[in-house]
């Protein structure tokens, strides 16, 4: 764990830049990191604070970010982060730490600052990396039981999953930010009372409610990163939405798992939460179960286990055409914590390295699914609606078995405890249009 | 289907380049394309003839190379053939056209054309291309029912086979070019008499002997390539082995798929085989046998029906340290054909892109292990020895139930066919280093 609570962290900070204090996602204590287009489209490293983007390519430009800060805005100068992410924690914290100065309130630089900050709605946000690969894991639980008494109803946790952080690879290409419509998947569907597949649009297309883990120091291949470093490679976080297509899933996943039920698009944040910004929000893992293993010693860390896991709150809400026609809110689908999770992130770096896969500066990975014990904390619409069975009641009306054409889901999340400034991760948001006409 | 024959596949052509008059892999009839260091170490593209290659940006600068030939390896100079291969047939067709001239027994070019040939043994050849994602499909139907047999006796070939061409994705940043070796990956492993998994190096180290087709021209993201244009975005083809550890393998792979089995390493050959240098050998998709289904509408294309199939031999060898010590030759563990695939490469792009996921030029796909109905074609020792029951025997006196450190596998196709010069795909291989120590 590289991540120690300091200046940047008090309560009691605030920012010039008014919108900032007491802003759910972008206090001064958060600083998240993305790659922004202002005004004349190029892409450029950017800072949240409040309802502003600072624009970190500007603010080094006018000599604003000596030294170590000045070395990872300079490396994300492609329009990527990638080359930064991959300088690790070092010049990452050197920048935070002159970021929560030049933005704290009574600064004197803030005249010099001011000029380089954009209204956050006059922006385009990007993915902030060119996604090398990308890999999901299946750590939450729940979920994973949940699912599994769905498609195999008799054994629904398979025996290697308390011994192994099972994950799959997804597709990069697909992976797309927050905001970009994703159009309903077509693809094979075989209903249990038909006898042979037919070709169309999936009708149980489903939201995965995940955290994002974007890579930073990467690893050779064959050269496996031990525990007790894994933490190190992580650059931050940010929120995911694996969309997925269950009619198809259920057909084509035996025996090489899902493969097009995911890949039609995955949606992930734009801001990158780093672990500086989440040391307060560090949990000891939780106690397992009686009866459940230890982990094996490649994935056993004392330090992973006093302070690995992470409380973050996780929520999914889904907006509909009726219900904006009629002035309701988006209807909370679920609410469910990061603490939820049978693996932590670092055990996540050790299993995919321990057998030479190389990871690489910008890699995306997801946590699977993260849902709470109880049905409140359903993390997909396969968990709330019971495999479709129990359609969830709208404030408008409507019934919702799947996602329909229009339907809108978004997932926020909170980190919150006394004594601390919350934050939060912004939003991740997509609308679905209409299948493709063939 | 886009490749046609013309002057460029005539079986009496020669070239001045006397090595490639008759060479089993690479006379003027192939003129299969890559990315070669020669000397000073820049990354440039090239073309094999013989056992030499061409330097393709000399010839370029030279002005030897107008018009869209020219545009082809223009647009190679960044040191991958990604935006090349983008640029789709008409390029790569004119570069075909343009260097059959040139290379021509008698051309009036040769003195020009001379200075920019390099011995092959003198050059490093790299990744054609930064591979975006890669997807590794199952289309070998003999594979897939030998291998079922044993992970699932009772049901070795699942009710989706014959419906869905089965896929997964693999990992991308492993693939490394024929040469490089492969570490033994350690990964947990639970054999049927341990109550319990252990972490180790794999004892089941295996060879998977694939085709890579490597794509071309991409599509947008939720917009579908139909199966009439499919064979259109393939700009190529090459020798895949797809390194599997079965031990980890049949531990992890449930009910997500194979991940750190498979993730470790992948090695494909240098030379993409155009579909141009593979116009002679095309084939009718074999009859399904009586009872199988017909492809659904969004696979079934008449002329992918009626030339969609390719004849290409597959070869694997085996090379000990003891078999070279004794000066006794590679050991051939298989011999197969690309014949026996159950779907074509154009079903596989029209598949993939089915949901709307987007391919990107570069990217890559293999066709899963391709085996021949009988033991003498297993395309993987879990075939040949039987799942580890049946050893095989090496002319050395050793035996091998899986893959040893020091062994070195070979991967090796030809085409032949009446009337046409042979061609071959150069090798795949690499050989196996002990496990990383902890």
């Amino acid at each position: 764990m590289t991540a120690r609570l300091d200046a940047t962290h008090g309560a009691d900070l605030t920012s010039w830049v008014a919108s900032a204090n007491g802003h759910p996602d972008f206090p001064i204590q958060n600083l998240p990191l993305g790659i922004v287009s202002a005004g004349n489209g190029e892409r450029r490293p950017g800072v949240a604070i409040g309802d502003s983007i600072l624009d970190l390519a500007g603010l080094a430009a006018a000599g604003l970010l000596p030294g170590e800060a000045g070395r990872f805005v300079e490396a994300g100068a492609s329009g990527t982060l990638n080359a930064a992410l991959a300088l690790g924690g070092g010049p990452r914290l050197a920048l935070r730490a002159r970021l929560s100065e030049l933005l704290r309130e009574g600064t004197g630089e803030r005249p010099a600052v001011e000029p380089h900050l954009h209204d956050a709605e006059s922006c385009v946000l990007h993915l902030p990396a060119a996604i090398g690969d990308y890999t999901d894991f299946y750590a939450g639980i729940h979920h994973a039981t949940n699912v599994g008494k769905q498609f195999r109803p008799d054994n629904p946790l398979l025996p290697n999953y308390k011994w192994v952080p099972i994950g799959y690879h997804g597709r990069a290409s697909s992976v797309i930010p927050s905001g970009v419509p994703v159009r309903r998947p077509s693809g094979q569907r075989k209903p249990a009372a038909e006898a042979v597949p037919a070709f169309g649009p999936s009708r149980n297309l489903d939201y995965e409610l995940e955290l994002a883990i974007w890579i930073g120091t990467g690893n050779a291949q064959g050269e496996p990163v031990p525990i007790g470093s894994a933490a190190e490679h992580i650059a931050g976080y940010g929120l995911l939405n694996d969309w997925s297509a269950r009619d198809i899933q259920a057909w084509e996943y035996q025996p090489l798992g899902p493969f097009l039920a995911k890949s039609f698009a995955s949606t992930v944040s734009p801001w990158i939460v780093t672990p500086e910004a989440l040391a307060p929000f560090r949990l000891p893992q939780p106690a397992r179960p009686d009866g459940d293993p230890q982990p094996l010693p490649y994935l056993r860390d004392e330090a992973d286990q006093r302070e690995g896991a992470l409380a973050i709150e996780l929520e999914v809400l889904l907006q509909t055409p009726l219900l904006r026609e009629k002035g309701l809110s988006p209807h909370r689908l679920g609410l469910s914590d990061a603490r939820h999770m049978y693996w932590t992130m670092a055990q996540f770096v050790a299993h995919h390295t321990s057998g030479g896969c190389n990871l690489r500066p910008g890699d995306l990975l997801g946590t699977g699914t993260i849902s709470a014990p109880d049905l409140a904390g359903a993390g997909s619409l396969l968990e709330a609606s019971q495999g479709g069975r129990e359609p969830i009641r709208l404030p408008s009306g409507e019934e919702r078995r799947f996602l329909e054409d229009g339907d809108e889901v978004i997932l926020r999340a909170r980190c919150r405890r006394e004594g601390f400034a919350p934050i939060g991760f912004g939003e991740c948001r997509a609308t679905i249009l209409p299948a493709a006409v063939p």
